[in-house]
């Protein structure tokens, strides 16, 4: 049963377990108790943050551990920001960090401080220049990922820190998605990262603030973890995140070839079995196991729930998986399709059979989807037979086209997709423009918030001019002109 | 080799142990995630929900699992207070709440908030009357422990919550000491607890807000855990902690009588085989398994020390013992003798013979520190034979006593103990009250902080009147005239 979203939360490594395990006898006490069973607690503790720190690339007294990756991002940024309040209140961020650190920035802005966000390109990365262009000399903070969560598109961390270190400005580095292959490079100022989504257990994040950056902890003091983690230590479980970081950065470079060879294979072969899909980040610059391609006219949902019935757990951007019903803020960020989107983030040992197996499921659930949606599939590949089929339920039922005079007295024709969700309103563009002639304008009568995204990213795959967006009563409309 | 401070942290109950191990497999994924995995880790966090709650006394919908019993405590007391922000900033907290409490206190108050410390009687306990005293209109909050984690006082709970109703206060509740012995009586609001206090791993803290509590999660927005907790569930260590939950309740009447014998065991004898010993702590509204008692004329770290070389693992509130140098605040609140204090906490399942070869070894070690400290020590029990030992190396060195005339023209006798350390100074009253005439009066200068609890909980053991303190150059006098 292939679960393909260790980017989410990978399965216990069998080191962890075994660390867990024979830790559970003798990590149990209060470690800063001085009697026997809190010095053996002692011990284990220290022992595990020697080897965590070798990992990260820091001394053992810069790194705590917090009780979840959320946790050491939450009390990083606020920790950094507190330390610089002297300085400012002004924090950078890049626009496609992971919602914790973006949730930390809309808090800080909330309480009164500003912030600015760091747009990306099309793969998903930021440019040093960006980052130097929005420091200030009131900056406090500047975050920026290791790697994105989403897209897998490696981030200049480097290059930053050496635009932050210039001007003075600590870097928050989230590592979460790239410590399991090696550690970050470049002059960071404080890193965080999370146990789980390298196969250690839940409940431990690691965060590390470098000597000589100011930080005040937030929250009541409390004198564990140099006070930037309040709680008991939970010391089972980080001797394991500690041993599971050893033991997969052990495997790491082996492995990393290995799945990138198969994510290689996923990149090359998804184009050519599903028609009408567009990969998205870097190719070459990206985290070795993690692929993310969205697929035009397919009902996200649908499609985790038929790959989830064909034993593929794989994640997705697409507003209809999730419970805001917007398309992920990467995906916006990013400007490319959201639709039937999906990210397959591979976990070590991941076989090359299941991941030819899922090539062979998704095509053919792709092509369902479609079917079902009536979508206008493009006459290449396997989904052709699917492309004149018109039968499928999703698009007559609220198709209403209708011609008529635009402000420019051109005709323009206009499709109603209010009140239908994603895809649907791009199935009905893409059947309208069928009908349109060479120069003619659609306007998409739409209020799913995913049309904002996917049309325009409609019209860039498919090489139409898009016109540009304006409200119309309970919607928005989006115009497009046909250029072939 | 006998652990007795299970009111620091628990050994691991094999149920956790157990179902720790069994939920591994299961419960590593995203219990937000939708696919398979996903929802067999949501199955295992649902049901660990619904069996804490029942333990908890509250709805599934009010349990949230946090990372630890401080942020259980933190979160509970922050979004309470933010919740009714309207009605004002007042807190009200007892004396002798946990640290974690009353730094979460100490941080509202440094913010702007008010503040109210209830106070305790000498066996620690708050009185409901005190509690309806401290209430104001804008009292947003009140707390109070369920019992107190250094004596095993219970309070009165249902009856301050009756209060708080009345008030229309809603009561926070840290039930961390308490809740593997039964639920929490009476109407209180919020509740917290810890998982390894009860045998569970830790990593778990338990936080229930009742319906119609009005609440509002501090920092970063997270959705999981109805935001109260943010970062990834660790549902492993969670169906630990309610699995031995359930475990310690079952068998808890019985564990709790037996436990009461020991404890009973332990209160009667100490004072028999110990001379100069005062137990502290309610005798009968208690926690079965905790008795605390300080030992006059006894350096409680040498002790602790000791003890943990005769394999007794044991807790201490003595100023020597601390980082602090202070003796504990539940102490100093409850005016009792802080020096030579010792807390016993027997685990579930603690040998009777465990008790006695306690009971033992502690008779000898005291007798033994005290000869080593010279200190007069009462004329009954085994340590009679050190009475007039005198040759300790402890007091002679500093001990400078001289007469001199009093502001009132009598006689007074000065010790100078300034720059010596628990118990030195009171061992040096007590010697130089050997040689003070009834009425005569000695002034102590000291500048250790344990002088101040400990001199008048002193004149109280032996039946002397205490004059007072008032400042001196490098430190503070104590005055004290004997009576008999």
């Amino acid at each position: 049963m292939p679960y393909f979203d260790a980017a989410s939360s990978a399965p216990l490594h069998p080191v962890a377990r075994q660390a867990l395990q024979a830790s559970l006898d003798e990590g149990w006490a209060d470690p800063a108790r001085l009697y026997r069973e809190g010095r053996r607690a002692r011990l284990l503790l220290d022992a595990a943050r020697e080897a965590a720190a070798e990992a990260v690339g820091c001394r053992p007294d810069e790194l705590s551990f917090t009780g979840s990756g959320t946790q050491a991002v939450h009390s990083g940024i606020y920790g950094s920001l507190s330390g610089r309040r002297r300085v400012g209140r002004h924090l950078v961020v890049s626009a496609v960090e992971h919602s914790s650190v973006l949730h930390s920035a809309a808090s800080h802005e909330a309480a009164g401080g500003s912030l600015a966000e760091v747009a990306v390109d099309r793969t998903g990365r930021v440019s040093p220049d960006a980052y130097a262009a929005a420091l200030r000399p009131d900056t406090a903070l500047a975050a920026l990922q290791s790697a994105n969560h989403e897209v897998g598109t490696l981030q200049p961390v480097a290059e930053v820190a050496e635009v932050c270190r210039a001007a003075g400005v600590p870097l928050f580095v989230d590592a979460a998605q790239s410590l399991a292959w090696g550690p970050v490079e470049g002059a960071w100022s404080i890193l965080a990262a999370s146990a789980h989504k390298w196969g250690g257990p839940a409940g431990v994040g690691l965060l590390a603030v470098r000597k000589g950056v100011r930080f005040a902890p937030q929250g009541p003091p409390d004198e564990r973890e140099s006070g930037r983690a309040p709680g008991f230590e939970n010391i089972p479980a980080i001797v394991a995140a500690a041993a599971s970081l050893r033991a997969v950065r052990a495997e790491a470079e082996a492995e990393a070839a290995r799945l990138r060879e198969l994510v290689d294979l996923i990149r090359a072969r998804v184009v050519e079995v599903v028609p009408d899909v567009e990969v998205v980040g870097d190719p070459v610059r990206r985290l070795p196991h993690l692929v993310t391609f969205s697929c035009l006219y397919v009902d996200g949902e649908t499609l985790l729930h038929e790959l989830d019935r064909a034993e593929f757990s794989v994640s997705s951007g697409s507003s209809c998986t999730s419970s805001t019903l917007t398309p992920s803020h990467v995906l916006r960020a990013m400007g490319v399709l959201s639709e039937g989107n999906v990210r397959v983030s591979l976990p070590i040992g991941t076989p090359a059979e299941d991941v030819e197996r899922f090539l062979d499921v998704l095509t053919w659930l792709v092509t369902a989807v479609r079917t079902k949606l009536g979508a206008p599939v493009a006459a290449s590949g396997p989904g052709a037979a699917a492309r004149d089929a018109g039968t499928g339920s999703g698009v007559e039922a609220g198709a209403g086209i209708a011609a008529e005079a635009s402000d420019a007295g051109a005709e323009e024709f206009t499709v109603d997709s209010l009140g239908r969700l994603c895809p649907i309103p791009v199935i009905e563009l893409a059947r309208a423009m069928e009908g349109v002639p060479v120069g003619g304008v659609v306007r998409v009568l739409a209020d799913d918030e995913a049309a904002r995204l996917d049309i325009p990213a409609w019209c860039e795959m498919r090489d139409q001019e898009y016109l540009g967006e304006h409200p119309v009563d309970g919607g928005t409309a989006y115009r497009v002109r046909r250029r072939s």
